[in-house]
């Protein structure tokens, strides 16, 4: 990559997250609908993105039946509150029996890649909506899980802003997997584990945070997002590497990249909704 | 296909049947370790017969990581007797961040094949071995159990063999998805269905049947087994014929091609549990 477009990444970078992050924080605050809405068009966008990957790999995901899918999922888990196996259960059937109205070219791949892609974004992303309408399952303060969902955004925000500049500081050597991602260095990734574990710190000292959770249990959340969470944003090189691209953005001009900024936000609060299930 | 290759398929399949279906019954008696083993291998050696199918194509699956999944989530469903959504969502969580640890081409296919054969077969599978172990979750009688899988499992069997003779006789034209599966005939798949309703109605008037069912349960029963353990017959031939093989067991010389025998045996429990889930 040149220093320009570097830069304009960067720059773009900036731009959505100065509008983007207070947008995410007052939606969070609202929940409810508007929250489900948003995060529904994150789900589908990036599946589409995600879809459109996996077509420059020549196969044919059935991106009408994995969208119709996302959507009808996130639904269900913004109305049932929790993860609901048996329906689950349903879409993998639903999805095997679909492939009878499919050619049969790559019928195993093409059914494989559309139910990953349906797992990837809709259902991994229904965890955040999970997340923030946990409190009515448990009669608790609705505003907890508004608390929830920002501290972990934040964490994972601010882990990647720091992972970010102290990698572009001191992360000249020793990359953590250049195969994968070439920029990402230990340095970094230090930080970033170090950003998500003090904005924790400072939220648990500011007393924004659910009532139920103690400071052990912020400290593990902010683990799981320090560590995890820069694992995803791996994950989805990995996959962007597959493919041949840089940018996941560039395949759906316009709309700048949902899994480039929301790699973060699919795979750790899967972790952070297990640990509360433990807990709680 | 030839017609000495067609009888020594048949003669193979009257064998295994003699021996296997007794068995299966003998083992779905005693329930609990036994038949949680049982099925466990056909998960496990059908699994691997899947990524075999899916190595044709020239991918590679995990197998090692698939099938200490699948052996892994065998034991939990015998162990909690159910579902477990959480887990499930740390199987597929882990399998993401398996990605890191392979090549990173064809990452995105890899990782969608591997678990598709993890839910293809040992999820799937599990249902059966949950449905067996049910009546210990409600408290009823163990024996329940017993009788519900043999019900579903005879009328899958009467279905198959009802389906392949009234083919063979009646089944020279009306195909229904010659490209799919060419010997599959309409005259065969309404014998199949009128086969698995009478086991019902048979089953029902010897009240070989869980004491919570009623006729009305036993017959939806019977359809779902019918014509989705049909349509399953389908999605397996769809699978095959995908790779360009006639019949899975070529590819593991020995077993006897376990997708061949248990094709019927995965789609069609899915829905007789969420009915289930449904009316309990």
């Amino acid at each position: 990559m040149n220093k320009e477009k570097s830069l304009s990444n960067f720059a773009s970078r900036m731009f959505i997250n100065l509008l983007g992050i207070p947008a995410i924080i007052l939606l969070a605050r609202a929940g409810g609908l508007p929250y489900t809405v948003f995060f529904g068009l994150v789900a589908v966008l990036g599946q589409i993105e995600f879809y459109n990957l996996i077509k420059q790999k020549g196969f044919q995901p059935w991106i009408n039946v994995g969208v119709i899918s996302g959507i009808v999922w996130i639904l269900i888990a913004y109305l049932s509150q929790g993860l609901l196996c048996p329906l689950l259960l349903l879409f993998l059937l639903g999805f095997l029996l679909i492939v009878l109205f499919h050619p049969v070219t790559n019928a195993i791949v093409n059914v494989a890649v559309t139910f990953l892609g349906f797992l990837y974004l809709p259902f991994l992303i229904s965890i955040l909506i999970i997340l923030r309408e946990m409190p009515k399952r448990y009669d608790g303060n609705y505003l907890d899980g508004y608390f929830l969902v920002v501290l972990v955004f934040s964490s994972i925000w601010i882990c990647d802003a720091l992972a970010y500049v102290f990698g572009k500081w001191l992360g000249k050597r020793h990359k953590i997997a250049p195969k994968i991602s070439p920029g990402k260095s230990w340095a970094g990734c230090i930080a970033g584990l170090c950003g998500a574990l003090l904005t924790i710190i400072l939220f648990y000292y500011l007393d924004w945070k659910p009532e139920n959770l103690g400071l052990r249990d912020l400290l593990i959340i902010g683990l799981i997002t320090g560590i995890i969470g820069q694992a995803g944003d791996f994950v989805e090189s990995a996959f962007k590497r597959d493919v041949g691209v840089k940018d996941s953005s560039s395949l759906l001009l316009g709309h700048g990249g949902i899994l480039d900024r929301f790699d973060s936000f699919l795979i750790a609060p899967g972790f952070v909704y297990l640990y509360l299930l433990i807990i709680l």
